[in-house]
Protein backbone atom coordinates (compact mmCIF):
# COMPACT_ATOMS: atom_id res chain seq x y z
CA UNK A 1 0.00 0.00 0.00
CA UNK A 2 0.91 3.47 -0.98
CA UNK A 3 -0.59 6.79 -0.97
CA UNK A 4 -0.46 10.57 -1.48
CA UNK A 5 -2.60 13.00 0.11
CA UNK A 6 -3.90 14.83 -2.86
CA UNK A 7 -5.52 17.89 -1.37
CA UNK A 8 -6.13 19.46 2.20
CA UNK A 9 -9.31 21.26 1.83
CA UNK A 10 -11.27 18.97 1.93
CA UNK A 11 -7.96 16.45 3.23
CA UNK A 12 -8.37 13.76 0.52
CA UNK A 13 -5.98 10.78 -0.28
CA UNK A 14 -5.64 8.54 -2.82
CA UNK A 15 -4.50 4.83 -1.35
CA UNK A 16 -3.02 2.55 -3.92
CA UNK A 17 -3.18 -0.99 -2.49
CA UNK A 18 -0.67 -3.87 -4.10
CA UNK A 19 -0.72 -7.34 -5.03
CA UNK A 20 -1.72 -9.92 -2.50
CA UNK A 21 -3.09 -6.72 0.31
CA UNK A 22 -6.00 -7.85 1.94
CA UNK A 23 -8.41 -4.63 1.27
CA UNK A 24 -10.64 -4.32 4.97
CA UNK A 25 -7.69 -4.25 7.00
CA UNK A 26 -5.02 -2.75 4.94
CA UNK A 27 -7.87 0.20 4.69
CA UNK A 28 -8.48 0.34 8.01
CA UNK A 29 -5.03 0.18 8.93
CA UNK A 30 -4.75 3.01 6.59
CA UNK A 31 -7.38 5.05 8.30
CA UNK A 32 -6.13 4.31 11.68
CA UNK A 33 -2.44 5.27 10.84
CA UNK A 34 -3.85 8.70 9.70
CA UNK A 35 -5.97 9.28 12.55
CA UNK A 36 -9.03 9.98 9.96
CA UNK A 37 -12.22 11.56 11.13
CA UNK A 38 -15.40 10.77 9.47
CA UNK A 39 -14.54 9.77 5.93
CA UNK A 40 -16.07 8.47 2.65
CA UNK A 41 -14.06 5.74 0.47
CA UNK A 42 -14.67 5.36 -2.92
CA UNK A 43 -12.49 3.01 -5.21
CA UNK A 44 -12.13 0.74 -8.77
CA UNK A 45 -9.91 -2.34 -9.27
CA UNK A 46 -9.67 -6.05 -8.89
CA UNK A 47 -9.84 -8.79 -6.63
CA UNK A 48 -8.77 -12.17 -7.13
CA UNK A 49 -11.02 -13.32 -4.53
CA UNK A 50 -13.30 -11.84 -2.23
CA UNK A 51 -15.99 -12.67 0.50
CA UNK A 52 -18.99 -10.61 -0.27
CA UNK A 53 -21.39 -10.54 2.78
CA UNK A 54 -25.59 -10.53 2.99
CA UNK A 55 -27.25 -9.28 6.08
CA UNK A 56 -29.57 -12.28 7.04
CA UNK A 57 -32.56 -10.68 8.85
CA UNK A 58 -33.59 -13.32 10.87
CA UNK A 59 -30.32 -14.65 11.98
CA UNK A 60 -29.06 -10.81 12.49
CA UNK A 61 -25.86 -11.54 10.89
CA UNK A 62 -23.96 -11.63 7.53
CA UNK A 63 -24.18 -14.92 5.27
CA UNK A 64 -20.97 -14.71 3.76
CA UNK A 65 -20.70 -15.30 -0.38
CA UNK A 66 -16.99 -16.34 -1.22
CA UNK A 67 -16.46 -15.73 -4.82
CA UNK A 68 -12.92 -17.55 -5.37
CA UNK A 69 -12.00 -15.78 -8.64
CA UNK A 70 -10.70 -12.82 -10.80
CA UNK A 71 -13.01 -9.92 -10.34
CA UNK A 72 -12.99 -6.76 -11.22
CA UNK A 73 -13.95 -4.22 -8.61
CA UNK A 74 -16.26 -2.43 -10.38
CA UNK A 75 -17.21 0.21 -6.86
CA UNK A 76 -15.96 0.04 -3.66
CA UNK A 77 -18.19 3.00 -1.63
CA UNK A 78 -17.85 3.05 2.22
CA UNK A 79 -17.15 5.32 4.99
CA UNK A 80 -14.79 5.51 7.82
CA UNK A 81 -16.57 6.37 11.53
CA UNK A 82 -14.98 6.22 14.37
CA UNK A 83 -11.76 6.51 15.92
CA UNK A 84 -9.01 4.59 17.25
CA UNK A 85 -10.09 0.52 18.68
CA UNK A 86 -13.91 1.62 17.65
CA UNK A 87 -12.96 3.12 14.30
CA UNK A 88 -14.78 0.71 11.71
CA UNK A 89 -14.35 0.92 7.79
CA UNK A 90 -18.39 -0.06 6.33
CA UNK A 91 -18.05 -0.85 2.52
CA UNK A 92 -19.95 -2.25 0.08
CA UNK A 93 -18.73 -3.82 -3.34
CA UNK A 94 -20.04 -4.39 -6.86
CA UNK A 95 -17.53 -6.71 -8.87
CA UNK A 96 -17.50 -8.10 -12.13
CA UNK A 97 -17.21 -11.65 -13.48
CA UNK A 98 -15.39 -12.57 -16.66
CA UNK A 99 -18.55 -12.85 -18.14
CA UNK A 100 -19.80 -9.17 -17.44
CA UNK A 101 -21.84 -10.20 -14.57
CA UNK A 102 -22.29 -8.48 -11.40
CA UNK A 103 -22.63 -9.14 -8.06
CA UNK A 104 -22.12 -7.86 -4.87
CA UNK A 105 -22.56 -7.42 -1.16
CA UNK A 106 -20.96 -6.02 2.06
CA UNK A 107 -17.31 -5.94 1.90
CA UNK A 108 -15.64 -8.93 4.42
CA UNK A 109 -12.59 -9.42 2.81
CA UNK A 110 -10.73 -9.20 -0.03
CA UNK A 111 -6.95 -9.70 -1.92
CA UNK A 112 -6.32 -7.23 -4.42
CA UNK A 113 -4.59 -8.07 -7.83
CA UNK A 114 -3.08 -5.97 -9.57
CA UNK A 115 -4.22 -2.84 -8.16
CA UNK A 116 -6.96 -1.04 -5.79
CA UNK A 117 -7.61 2.35 -6.35
CA UNK A 118 -9.26 4.41 -3.57
CA UNK A 119 -9.63 7.65 -2.91
CA UNK A 120 -10.39 8.65 0.96
CA UNK A 121 -12.42 11.62 1.74
CA UNK A 122 -12.20 13.36 4.94
CA UNK A 123 -14.23 15.45 7.15
CA UNK A 124 -13.92 17.54 10.08
CA UNK A 125 -16.67 16.08 11.95
CA UNK A 126 -16.48 13.05 14.91
CA UNK A 127 -18.98 10.38 14.32
CA UNK A 128 -19.28 7.10 15.58
CA UNK A 129 -21.92 3.43 15.83
CA UNK A 130 -24.00 2.53 18.44
CA UNK A 131 -25.13 -0.84 18.15
CA UNK A 132 -28.67 -1.25 17.66
CA UNK A 133 -30.15 -4.09 19.30
CA UNK A 134 -33.35 -4.48 17.42
CA UNK A 135 -32.02 -4.66 13.98
CA UNK A 136 -28.48 -6.22 14.68
CA UNK A 137 -26.52 -3.60 13.20
CA UNK A 138 -23.84 -0.90 14.59
CA UNK A 139 -26.04 2.02 12.97
CA UNK A 140 -24.55 5.84 12.36
CA UNK A 141 -24.92 8.80 15.41
CA UNK A 142 -25.70 11.83 14.10
CA UNK B 1 -34.03 10.29 9.27
CA UNK B 2 -31.30 12.06 11.09
CA UNK B 3 -28.47 14.30 10.00
CA UNK B 4 -25.33 15.83 10.78
CA UNK B 5 -23.43 18.66 8.41
CA UNK B 6 -19.83 17.24 8.55
CA UNK B 7 -18.00 19.68 6.63
CA UNK B 8 -18.71 23.36 5.39
CA UNK B 9 -16.16 23.65 2.05
CA UNK B 10 -17.46 22.00 0.39
CA UNK B 11 -20.82 21.92 2.37
CA UNK B 12 -21.01 18.27 2.98
CA UNK B 13 -23.85 16.24 5.50
CA UNK B 14 -23.84 12.67 6.13
CA UNK B 15 -27.80 11.81 6.06
CA UNK B 16 -28.80 8.27 8.17
CA UNK B 17 -32.31 7.04 7.23
CA UNK B 18 -34.10 4.20 9.19
CA UNK B 19 -35.94 1.48 9.22
CA UNK B 20 -39.38 1.83 6.97
CA UNK B 21 -38.37 5.07 5.58
CA UNK B 22 -39.04 5.94 1.86
CA UNK B 23 -35.94 6.65 0.36
CA UNK B 24 -36.35 8.71 -2.42
CA UNK B 25 -39.49 11.31 -0.84
CA UNK B 26 -37.00 11.17 2.30
CA UNK B 27 -34.09 12.58 0.65
CA UNK B 28 -35.97 15.06 -1.37
CA UNK B 29 -37.74 16.16 1.90
CA UNK B 30 -34.24 16.65 3.35
CA UNK B 31 -33.26 18.65 0.50
CA UNK B 32 -35.70 21.06 0.46
CA UNK B 33 -35.77 21.94 3.74
CA UNK B 34 -31.76 22.33 3.53
CA UNK B 35 -32.58 24.63 0.45
CA UNK B 36 -29.61 22.62 -1.22
CA UNK B 37 -28.11 23.94 -4.76
CA UNK B 38 -26.98 21.35 -7.00
CA UNK B 39 -25.54 18.46 -5.56
CA UNK B 40 -24.06 14.57 -5.37
CA UNK B 41 -25.49 11.86 -3.57
CA UNK B 42 -23.47 9.05 -2.76
CA UNK B 43 -25.04 5.81 -0.63
CA UNK B 44 -25.19 2.46 1.10
CA UNK B 45 -27.32 0.61 3.11
CA UNK B 46 -30.47 -1.62 2.83
CA UNK B 47 -33.60 -1.41 1.66
CA UNK B 48 -36.12 -4.45 2.04
CA UNK B 49 -37.89 -3.63 -0.98
CA UNK B 50 -37.57 -1.46 -4.09
CA UNK B 51 -39.10 -0.38 -7.73
CA UNK B 52 -36.25 -0.05 -9.62
CA UNK B 53 -36.76 1.83 -13.18
CA UNK B 54 -35.15 0.56 -17.06
CA UNK B 55 -36.25 3.74 -19.43
CA UNK B 56 -38.00 2.50 -22.23
CA UNK B 57 -37.15 4.29 -25.14
CA UNK B 58 -40.26 3.35 -27.17
CA UNK B 59 -42.72 3.96 -24.92
CA UNK B 60 -40.22 6.94 -23.41
CA UNK B 61 -40.90 6.31 -20.25
CA UNK B 62 -39.51 4.28 -17.10
CA UNK B 63 -40.52 0.17 -16.97
CA UNK B 64 -40.88 -0.34 -13.18
CA UNK B 65 -38.87 -3.30 -12.10
CA UNK B 66 -40.16 -4.13 -8.39
CA UNK B 67 -38.01 -6.79 -6.26
CA UNK B 68 -39.58 -7.35 -3.06
CA UNK B 69 -37.32 -8.69 -1.08
CA UNK B 70 -34.33 -7.69 1.41
CA UNK B 71 -31.68 -6.05 -0.99
CA UNK B 72 -28.56 -4.52 0.11
CA UNK B 73 -27.48 -1.60 -0.96
CA UNK B 74 -24.43 -1.87 -2.93
CA UNK B 75 -24.35 2.00 -4.33
CA UNK B 76 -26.77 4.67 -4.60
CA UNK B 77 -25.65 7.20 -6.77
CA UNK B 78 -27.39 10.80 -7.52
CA UNK B 79 -27.35 14.33 -8.24
CA UNK B 80 -29.63 17.00 -6.81
CA UNK B 81 -30.98 19.74 -9.06
CA UNK B 82 -33.50 22.53 -9.19
CA UNK B 83 -34.45 24.20 -5.99
CA UNK B 84 -37.94 24.47 -4.34
CA UNK B 85 -41.18 22.54 -6.01
CA UNK B 86 -38.36 21.92 -9.21
CA UNK B 87 -35.83 20.46 -6.99
CA UNK B 88 -34.85 16.91 -8.38
CA UNK B 89 -33.09 14.00 -7.33
CA UNK B 90 -32.01 11.86 -10.03
CA UNK B 91 -30.60 8.58 -8.41
CA UNK B 92 -29.54 5.05 -9.77
CA UNK B 93 -28.88 1.92 -7.67
CA UNK B 94 -27.09 -1.01 -7.22
CA UNK B 95 -28.51 -3.87 -5.38
CA UNK B 96 -27.57 -7.47 -4.18
CA UNK B 97 -29.63 -10.17 -2.98
CA UNK B 98 -28.74 -13.48 -0.69
CA UNK B 99 -27.49 -15.03 -3.48
CA UNK B 100 -24.45 -11.93 -4.15
CA UNK B 101 -26.11 -11.37 -7.81
CA UNK B 102 -26.63 -7.52 -8.38
CA UNK B 103 -29.37 -5.53 -9.57
CA UNK B 104 -30.19 -2.40 -10.37
CA UNK B 105 -31.99 0.78 -12.08
CA UNK B 106 -33.10 4.28 -12.08
CA UNK B 107 -34.44 4.39 -8.42
CA UNK B 108 -38.09 5.00 -8.48
CA UNK B 109 -38.77 3.93 -4.81
CA UNK B 110 -37.36 1.68 -2.07
CA UNK B 111 -37.93 1.37 1.77
CA UNK B 112 -34.96 1.28 4.13
CA UNK B 113 -34.11 -1.53 6.06
CA UNK B 114 -32.12 -0.87 8.62
CA UNK B 115 -30.03 1.48 7.24
CA UNK B 116 -29.21 3.80 4.53
CA UNK B 117 -26.05 5.84 4.71
CA UNK B 118 -25.91 8.91 2.23
CA UNK B 119 -23.57 11.72 2.11
CA UNK B 120 -24.99 14.77 0.07
CA UNK B 121 -22.01 17.40 -1.06
CA UNK B 122 -23.23 20.58 -2.05
CA UNK B 123 -21.68 23.19 -4.60
CA UNK B 124 -22.65 26.57 -4.50
CA UNK B 125 -23.95 26.36 -8.28
CA UNK B 126 -27.72 26.37 -8.92
CA UNK B 127 -28.29 24.04 -11.86
CA UNK B 128 -31.94 22.92 -13.47
CA UNK B 129 -33.47 20.37 -15.16
CA UNK B 130 -35.33 21.00 -18.65
CA UNK B 131 -37.86 18.89 -20.46
CA UNK B 132 -36.07 17.27 -24.07
CA UNK B 133 -39.25 16.56 -26.12
CA UNK B 134 -36.57 14.27 -28.51
CA UNK B 135 -35.31 12.14 -25.70
CA UNK B 136 -38.49 12.10 -23.56
CA UNK B 137 -36.20 12.61 -20.57
CA UNK B 138 -35.33 15.93 -18.53
CA UNK B 139 -32.14 16.73 -19.08
CA UNK B 140 -29.54 19.11 -17.08
CA UNK B 141 -28.47 21.93 -18.28
CA UNK B 142 -24.81 23.66 -17.53
CA UNK C 1 -20.98 17.37 -24.49
CA UNK C 2 -21.73 20.93 -22.37
CA UNK C 3 -20.23 21.32 -18.67
CA UNK C 4 -20.10 23.94 -15.93
CA UNK C 5 -17.82 24.46 -13.20
CA UNK C 6 -19.82 24.08 -9.69
CA UNK C 7 -17.21 24.79 -7.66
CA UNK C 8 -13.75 26.14 -7.12
CA UNK C 9 -13.20 24.39 -3.93
CA UNK C 10 -12.35 21.63 -4.63
CA UNK C 11 -12.53 22.42 -8.30
CA UNK C 12 -15.41 20.59 -9.34
CA UNK C 13 -17.07 20.08 -12.49
CA UNK C 14 -20.57 19.06 -13.88
CA UNK C 15 -20.03 17.30 -17.26
CA UNK C 16 -23.35 16.54 -19.34
CA UNK C 17 -22.64 13.81 -22.38
CA UNK C 18 -25.39 13.98 -24.98
CA UNK C 19 -26.94 11.46 -27.44
CA UNK C 20 -24.42 9.58 -29.07
CA UNK C 21 -21.29 11.07 -27.88
CA UNK C 22 -18.51 7.84 -27.10
CA UNK C 23 -18.19 8.90 -23.28
CA UNK C 24 -14.23 7.48 -22.95
CA UNK C 25 -13.41 9.99 -25.76
CA UNK C 26 -15.21 12.94 -24.69
CA UNK C 27 -14.26 12.29 -21.30
CA UNK C 28 -10.86 12.58 -21.77
CA UNK C 29 -11.26 15.34 -24.34
CA UNK C 30 -12.70 17.39 -21.69
CA UNK C 31 -10.24 16.58 -19.03
CA UNK C 32 -7.13 17.24 -22.03
CA UNK C 33 -8.98 20.87 -22.73
CA UNK C 34 -9.52 21.53 -18.76
CA UNK C 35 -5.93 20.75 -18.53
CA UNK C 36 -6.98 18.81 -15.39
CA UNK C 37 -4.91 17.61 -12.73
CA UNK C 38 -5.67 14.46 -10.74
CA UNK C 39 -9.16 13.99 -10.30
CA UNK C 40 -12.16 12.07 -9.49
CA UNK C 41 -14.77 10.88 -11.66
CA UNK C 42 -18.63 9.74 -11.00
CA UNK C 43 -21.35 9.34 -13.02
CA UNK C 44 -24.83 8.05 -13.80
CA UNK C 45 -27.08 7.73 -17.08
CA UNK C 46 -27.48 5.13 -20.37
CA UNK C 47 -25.57 3.85 -23.01
CA UNK C 48 -26.75 2.82 -26.10
CA UNK C 49 -24.05 0.66 -26.31
CA UNK C 50 -20.94 -0.28 -24.15
CA UNK C 51 -18.52 -2.19 -24.60
CA UNK C 52 -16.98 -3.62 -21.36
CA UNK C 53 -13.12 -5.06 -19.99
CA UNK C 54 -12.07 -7.83 -17.85
CA UNK C 55 -8.76 -8.56 -17.19
CA UNK C 56 -7.24 -11.58 -18.61
CA UNK C 57 -4.47 -12.50 -16.29
CA UNK C 58 -3.00 -15.31 -18.45
CA UNK C 59 -3.12 -13.09 -21.51
CA UNK C 60 -2.55 -9.74 -19.77
CA UNK C 61 -4.86 -7.85 -21.59
CA UNK C 62 -8.60 -6.81 -21.55
CA UNK C 63 -11.10 -9.35 -22.74
CA UNK C 64 -14.05 -7.21 -24.67
CA UNK C 65 -17.44 -7.52 -23.59
CA UNK C 66 -20.11 -6.23 -25.87
CA UNK C 67 -23.42 -4.85 -24.75
CA UNK C 68 -25.45 -3.91 -27.58
CA UNK C 69 -28.47 -2.78 -26.12
CA UNK C 70 -30.04 0.26 -24.06
CA UNK C 71 -28.91 -0.20 -20.58
CA UNK C 72 -28.96 2.04 -17.90
CA UNK C 73 -25.49 3.66 -16.13
CA UNK C 74 -25.79 3.00 -12.54
CA UNK C 75 -22.54 3.66 -11.72
CA UNK C 76 -19.15 5.41 -13.43
CA UNK C 77 -16.18 5.68 -11.26
CA UNK C 78 -12.92 6.77 -12.05
CA UNK C 79 -9.60 8.58 -11.82
CA UNK C 80 -7.68 10.77 -14.27
CA UNK C 81 -4.01 10.48 -13.85
CA UNK C 82 -1.36 12.27 -15.89
CA UNK C 83 -1.06 15.21 -18.10
CA UNK C 84 -1.00 15.78 -21.78
CA UNK C 85 -0.67 13.15 -23.84
CA UNK C 86 -0.46 10.87 -21.00
CA UNK C 87 -3.29 11.80 -19.44
CA UNK C 88 -5.47 8.90 -18.76
CA UNK C 89 -8.87 8.30 -17.76
CA UNK C 90 -9.40 4.97 -15.70
CA UNK C 91 -13.49 3.69 -15.34
CA UNK C 92 -15.54 1.10 -14.25
CA UNK C 93 -19.03 0.81 -14.93
CA UNK C 94 -22.19 -0.98 -13.91
CA UNK C 95 -24.92 -1.01 -16.12
CA UNK C 96 -28.59 -2.55 -15.55
CA UNK C 97 -30.85 -4.44 -18.52
CA UNK C 98 -34.19 -4.27 -18.79
CA UNK C 99 -34.96 -6.96 -16.86
CA UNK C 100 -32.72 -5.18 -13.78
CA UNK C 101 -30.00 -7.44 -14.21
CA UNK C 102 -26.49 -5.86 -13.35
CA UNK C 103 -23.51 -5.90 -15.54
CA UNK C 104 -20.12 -4.18 -15.97
CA UNK C 105 -16.43 -4.07 -16.38
CA UNK C 106 -13.77 -1.65 -17.40
CA UNK C 107 -15.37 1.06 -19.38
CA UNK C 108 -13.39 0.40 -22.62
CA UNK C 109 -16.30 2.61 -24.76
CA UNK C 110 -19.79 3.02 -24.70
CA UNK C 111 -22.48 5.48 -26.68
CA UNK C 112 -24.03 7.54 -24.73
CA UNK C 113 -28.34 7.93 -24.44
CA UNK C 114 -29.99 9.82 -23.71
CA UNK C 115 -27.28 11.49 -21.23
CA UNK C 116 -24.02 10.86 -19.12
CA UNK C 117 -24.19 13.02 -15.76
CA UNK C 118 -21.11 13.07 -14.89
CA UNK C 119 -18.81 14.88 -11.74
CA UNK C 120 -15.26 15.43 -11.98
CA UNK C 121 -13.75 16.27 -8.88
CA UNK C 122 -9.81 17.83 -9.66
CA UNK C 123 -7.37 17.91 -6.71
CA UNK C 124 -4.24 20.14 -7.25
CA UNK C 125 -1.98 17.18 -7.40
CA UNK C 126 0.09 15.52 -9.92
CA UNK C 127 -0.08 11.62 -10.08
CA UNK C 128 0.88 9.51 -12.99
CA UNK C 129 0.86 5.87 -13.91
CA UNK C 130 4.12 3.91 -15.23
CA UNK C 131 3.34 0.24 -16.66
CA UNK C 132 4.33 -2.63 -14.16
CA UNK C 133 5.66 -5.18 -16.66
CA UNK C 134 4.76 -7.58 -13.74
CA UNK C 135 1.26 -7.49 -14.08
CA UNK C 136 0.99 -5.82 -17.44
CA UNK C 137 -1.18 -2.98 -15.91
CA UNK C 138 -0.16 0.71 -15.81
CA UNK C 139 -0.37 1.41 -11.97
CA UNK C 140 -0.58 4.74 -10.17
CA UNK C 141 2.25 6.65 -8.74
CA UNK C 142 1.90 8.94 -5.42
Amino acid sequence: MHFRQVNDQPSTFVVILEPGEEAMSTLVAFARDQSLTASQVTGIGAFERVVLGYFDRGKRDYQPIPIERQVEVLSLIGDIVGKGDDLKLHAHVVVGKSDGSAHGGHLIEATVWPTLEVVVTETPAHLRRRFDPETGVALIET
